[in-house]
């Protein structure tokens, strides 16, 4: 995404420097000569290499990141910087070729100005940005990422190991299911290293996995029971969740 | 669907007489009358109808059904009725505006007439068939409906209990929770009485969601634990399939 951001940056006519660990371009000296630094890093380095680099930074710079997790990372920013700060959580990955659409969670950190300049930029390039606090951020990721990200890995894990042929799976697929393979298919593009960062070093993740297991015992044994007064009452909860579902895309 | 076929054969030239609740003409009348009989029921009524409905039928005639089973549908049929048969799961729901490329199970019952009229008038119109066991169906069903709408209905209802806004959810969307979300709100157009009886009338059923809750309480376990290697490598392994799965699109 590192890669992807430099793009877009040079697309929007900014100059570009960029320091990883193949260039001779070292992290502290980017940072002298940048007004806006972007950190694109694996989270297991970004506290070691933010407390390097946060101190060098000029205060009327700009720093943001890309991290997957909001909390712990803006945190650490404010506290290893003194510069203007927000956190940026891009929701989509280097597949897509524009901006254009996509969604993208902003935190704010410190300062106004820098920060009104990222978004305008941003919603310029068709972005759909949303603010939030880094807490509401994290929480609401441990269901569109971690709770998700679960599914999709038990689902796949299940098929795998039962043996059952995907092309036949795939041959008597409805419309629904179909489209449930397509979205586990997806993460044949994506690093599991950062799956991984995303399913454990969020801490909200926990609580949302047990509420998803409890309600799927509870649901098992609705089944085993057939219960059809609870089985059509639980449906007809979640219908009505389908329906705010189709009417909060109405007006996206 | 009943309604859905009709239009269908008449759209494909043949006269379609009806018979239900509301219908003077009786299903005996019909079945004396018809060549083709297609049952469009309730599973729960569906096998007191055709016992009664079955004697009646000639033996030159072709009965199939369009259940979203076919084990003991398939076997009734042939117990209770001496015409040619066959089982017909049509993989996709009454908002279709036609069949083109819409998938169908076919289970052979009996006679090689009329299923191979039945498969090649589906196949005129678009329809991509799949012949199966009725055994075999069912056991895939477990997987491809059964399992999907029990992750559909858990993740849902854990949504609405944990009471996140879903507009907030939807806001903060990456594109596959969104597919996820979408999938889900299909359901608000489906038939709570039917999803409680693919939930709960297929034998196979109850040992794939016992498959899929194992799985789950694995991968949380390994979650907790941190333990990155073997999250890797289950991650892995879900890449694959979702290879395989790509791949075998391509060629359907």
């Amino acid at each position: 995404m590192g890669r992807w951001f430099a793009k877009f940056f040079q697309d929007a006519g900014f100059p570009v420097l960029i320091s990883d660990m193949q260039t001779e371009l070292r992290p502290e000296d980017l940072a002298r000569q940048c007004q806006v630094i972007m950190l694109s890093l694996p989270m297991e380095v970004f506290p070691k290499v933010v407390a390097k680099l946060g101190p060098v930074i000029p205060e009327n710079s700009f720093l943001t990141d890309i991290c997957s997790l909001k909390q712990s990372q803006v945190a650490c920013m404010l506290e290893c910087a003194r510069c203007e700060i927000a956190g940026t959580h891009p929701l989509f990955g280097p597949v897509e070729t524009s901006m254009e659409g996509r969604r993208v969670a902003l935190c704010k950190g410190r300062g106004k100005r820098w920060f009104t300049w990222w978004e305008g930029l941003l919603r310029k390039h068709g972005a759909v940005t949303s603010v939030v606090s880094p807490e509401e951020h994290d929480r609401t990721m441990a269901w569109t990422q971690a709770l998700n990200h679960f599914i999709l890995l038990c689902l796949g894990k299940a098929i795998d190991d039962h043996g059952i042929d995907p092309r036949q799976i795939m041959a008597l697929a409805t419309p629904s299911f179909e489209q449930q393979m397509e979205i586990l298919a997806r993460l044949y593009h994506q690093d599991p290293e950062l799956y991984a960062t995303i399913q454990m070093s969020n801490p909200y993740t926990d609580g949302v996995l047990e509420t998803f297991s409890q309600h799927g015992a509870n649901l098992r044994k609705i089944v085993k029971e057939h219960d059809r007064t609870a089985f059509i009452e639980l449906f007809e909860e979640v219908q009505d969740l389908g329906h705010t579902v189709l009417l909060s895309k109405k007006f996206m």
